[in-house]
This record gives C-alpha cells, sequence and structure tokens, in this order.
C-alpha cells in the first residue's frame, strides 16, 4: 500500500476496524500497512476512539505491551437501542400483523437488513464479555439475527436443521416438544459442525415457553458444549410456565386479541429486568 | 450532533457512508449534520472517494444539483474477488468434504460471516445496476448469503419456504421439480411478501441442474414480478442439462470421485464466461 496522508488513513483505519470488529490488531499492522510511525497510527486512534464513542458505535480498546494492539467492539448504547425497540414495538402492534391462532407477522420486519444488522448489533452489545466460541440458531428465521450478531462479534454461526440434510454428513438429533403445543419434533447438527467444550450463543427469533430454546440446549448437552447465553428478539408473554428462564428478550408481546386485532409489545426484559441477575449475569455488567 | 473538526468528520463519514450502502444522501444532510460548509464536505468526500476507489472499497458517486448528494457503492476488483474465491476453491477440494452421494460439506464455509459478507460484496459489486428491489432465497442455506448480498444493495430480503409456515399468512404454493433427483418438492411464499412488479434478485448457495431456481422462477411469474438477475455461489459441473441457463455462478465443482476422495473446484462463470452474454448482461457492465 502506498503511503498515506493523515486524512487519508483516518479514512482507511476507519473502515478496517468496522470491518473487523472483536479483532485484536497489533500496532505494527497498521504502521507497516501505512508506512507510518507507531506513535502518528496511535494519534489516528485516538481519534477514531473518540468519534465511535461519541457517536454510539463502540470501544475501542488499546492493550499496551509486546501483545497489545487496538480492537473494536462494536457496543449501541442502551438509550438508542431502546429507541429502536420502541419503534419495532409500534410497529409489530399494527393490527394487519395478527394472523389466525394468535401469531404474529414479522417477516417483513425480519426481512430488512437494516433492521436486523441493528438487533444484532444489540445482541452484540449485550453478549460482548461472554466469551462465546460460537452462535447457533434453528432455521428458519433466528438465522439472520444469528449472523448479524456473529459478524459483530467475529464468531462462527452454527445452524440447527429441523430435518436431517444429506449435506450435512454424519449428525446428532434430539426430539424435543414445544411447550404451547405439546408437540414433538426433531433437530439435528451435524457432527463436525461443533467442538467439543465449545460456548455456544443462542440466538432465535422467537420464543413462547422455550422449548425450541431447550431443545437447542439438550442439543449442546449432547456436543459436551455450554451455554454462554441466550438472546431472543420477540418473547410471548401468553405463556404459563417457561422451560427457559435465562435469557434476554429485546421485546415482549404482551397481549393479542385476534378478534378485535389489538395487540399490546413493549420491550423486553434486556431493558425492564435491570435489576434481573438472569440478564445482568448475561450482558456480563454492560449496562453497570 | 456536536461540530467536529476535519479528522473526526472524516471518521464519522466514513462510517456513516459504510452503514448505508446504495443510498443517496443529499449533502446538506451532512452540512446540518456536521454544521460544515458543503464546500468542506465535499473537499472530505473527495478524500473518502479516493481512498475506497484505491482499496477497493467501492464507489463514491457524487450528483450535482438539486436533487443531489453522494452515493456509496460497495464493489470490490473482480481480482481481488477472484483470488478470495480461489482460496474458497482450494478449501472445498479438501478430501474430507466429500459426503456419500457426491455431496460436498460447506456448512463450515457459509458458518463464517465474514465469507458470507465478502460473498454478498461480489454479489453486490456483480448486480450493482439491475435495479432490483428485492433479493430471494429459498431457505435454508442460501439466507446467509442472500441477506449479506441485500445488505450491501440496501435491498429487503423474501425468504421462500420449502413448507407452509402458519407465521406467513395467505400463501402462494408451486410445485418443482428437482432437476437432477427428479423429485417433486413444494416451495411457498406468503402473500404480502412481495409486491407485484417487482424485479427479483435470485441468489442461492448451490445449483445442480436448476431446479430451486426454477421454482423461484415460477413463483415470482405468480406474483408477476420479474427475475432482475440470478446469482449461485457454487454450481456442480455434474449435469446433462441446465433447468437455468441465465445465472451467474462464483465456483464451479468440475469433478468429485467419492471413491478417491479427489474433487476439482474452480471459479465459476463470472470469472472464466467473460464473453458470455448471460454472464455480461446480467452483471450490467461492471467489468467493462
Amino acid at each position: 500500500m502506498k503511503k498515506l496522508k493523515r486524512s487519508e488513513r483516518l479514512v482507511e483505519l476507519t473502515q478496517y476496524l468496522l470491518s473487523r470488529p472483536h479483532s485484536l490488531i497489533p500496532l505494527t499492522t497498521f504502521a507497516e500497512r501505512y508506512q507510518s510511525a507507531k506513535s502518528s497510527i496511535s494519534e489516528d486512534l485516538a481519534i477514531i476512539k473518540e468519534v465511535f464513542q461519541e457517536e454510539g458505535i463502540g470501544e475501542l480498546q488499546t492493550m499496551a505491551g509486546a501483545a497489545g494492539g487496538v480492537r473494536f467492539m462494536p457496543k449501541v448504547p442502551v438509550a438508542q437501542s431502546l429507541a429502536f425497540i420502541e419503534s419495532i414495538c409500534r410497529e409489530l402492534e399494527q393490527p394487519d400483523r395478527i394472523l389466525p391462532g394468535g401469531y404474529m407477522y414479522m417477516s417483513d420486519i425480519l426481512g430488512e437488513p437494516r433492521t436486523v444488522n441493528e438487533i444484532g448489533r444489540t445482541f452484540a452489545t449485550l453478549f460482548a464479555e461472554i466469551e462465546a466460541d460460537a452462535v447457533m440458531t434453528v432455521e428458519t428465521k433466528g438465522i439472520p439475527l444469528a449472523y448479524a450478531t456473529a459478524s459483530y462479534l467475529n464468531l462462527p454461526v452454527i445452524i440447527v436443521r429441523r430435518d436431517h440434510s444429506a449435506v450435512e454428513g454424519s449428525a446428532v438429533s434430539i426430539n424435543y416438544v414445544s411447550g404451547s403445543a405439546k408437540r414433538m419434533h426433531t433437530m439435528s447438527l451435524g457432527r463436525r459442525a461443533l467442538r467439543e467444550q465449545s460456548r455456544v450463543l443462542i440466538v432465535d427469533d422467537f420464543m413462547r415457553a422455550g422449548g425450541t430454546i431447550q431443545g437447542m440446549k439438550d442439543l449442546l448437552a449432547e456436543f459436551r458444549a455450554q451455554v454462554a447465553g441466550v438472546g431472543v428478539f420477540v418473547e410471548s408473554g401468553d405463556v404459563e410456565e417457561h422451560l427457559v428462564t435465562d435469557y434476554v428478550s429485546l421485546a415482549r408481546i404482551q397481549d393479542i386479541d385476534t378478534k378485535s386485532k389489538v395487540a399490546c409489545v413493549t420491550p423486553g426484559n434486556y431493558f425492564t429486568a435491570a435489576d434481573s441477575s438472569a440478564v445482568s449475569q448475561q450482558r456480563g455488567g454492560v449496562l453497570s
């Protein structure tokens, strides 16, 4: 790369860091890349750090010493996430979203990459410190959220299948009961998809009683892997008993009346249960 | 927002543009946002434009006049895409990827968000000028690629289901025959997922004879929508007759020998068929 001026270096550094979240980059990498003194790079990084913090883009962590360098951690301020989720709640309350059986139409919202990325950024903030090795979800609708989250956390994604597909090779299957409908289902994961002892963040779009999440937890146990955290986009409040209790939700459907087409959706326990040990434990003290 | 210095403005502008690809942003937006003269903003943008071009990040298009502004088009140079795809081809040729029936294990590669984003950036380059209204894929493995592509093109994603899920509302279903196995399948799409007359970019992870792609095309016809382009990540060369001919592939499995565990994978027609009218038409003259 040709030698850059400071103004050019700032542009290049900004895009370089944004495209490599949660990666420790030694200062020497930049010094060589831009043919500049480390002291100049440090000054550049100080400017970027301040803008990223002021604008709610994230933290730029600098580590001194031989193994040192800089790491960009995408983090969105809770107030900004809350404003975003509040607007989604209003969208979800539109009467024409209410489907037979008390289901809610969300495909359009989850079809907008910018919305999906913002949800991923919120999960990545929340789970920034849990040191997960991978993000897991079950097909289909959780997949975009899992990728958005994993992209900001720089982690691989593992997709659990509802059937056993030929292109996974040998697989481990488990049966699980969906809590609300009490029906038996199967989910499977390719043997080579997950290393033993991995710490896994589970992400899904929707949770009612938590049967599907519990199924993923059971599957992780088969792989001797651990649950590092559970994040769901929307939870249903229409539940007598939760199969899973240690989760973080971004929104909560308090009530759906299919006759009058009235729904009430509020921010989830990430925003409301600030004292809940389950939430604060999962979010690793981001809010504190 | 407080008044920023030029150095800070460059950082903020860079991240602002990167997170809003394919969006026309009036200069007044920046002038107000940063409390700066339009002439200063123009100078900033000239610096960013040059760095983005030099580094293969994309084009910064500036439109003059009352309806003018600036638009960031992510574009990766073909040589850089080719180097990336060549390395993927080498990975795909690893003997332990060959599964019974001549299938190839790709879940780990498609599980890496950075790889998926790079594929998305390549498709977004290729289909930058086709003026699509949405990106469509069928569950499951094409989903991450569709979102990555759509994210860079600033388009919504439409996911076709292999079953008819209760949470889509009323849906249109079609039957299709997978070309290689000659088996009958069903795919469906919620009625409200797609507006009539939409121009749709189809993206998928794998194509053999093209039965699944043809199914999506048939589904689009049911919605009176048009196919704006077809991009597949990997195509199989083991095909007697293609059901679909107007597509662009990034990689091509030339041969798999399940006994000797030898596979040969090469770059797809995006790189090799520079004269093919199908490809050059689809890519809208990006290479020219």
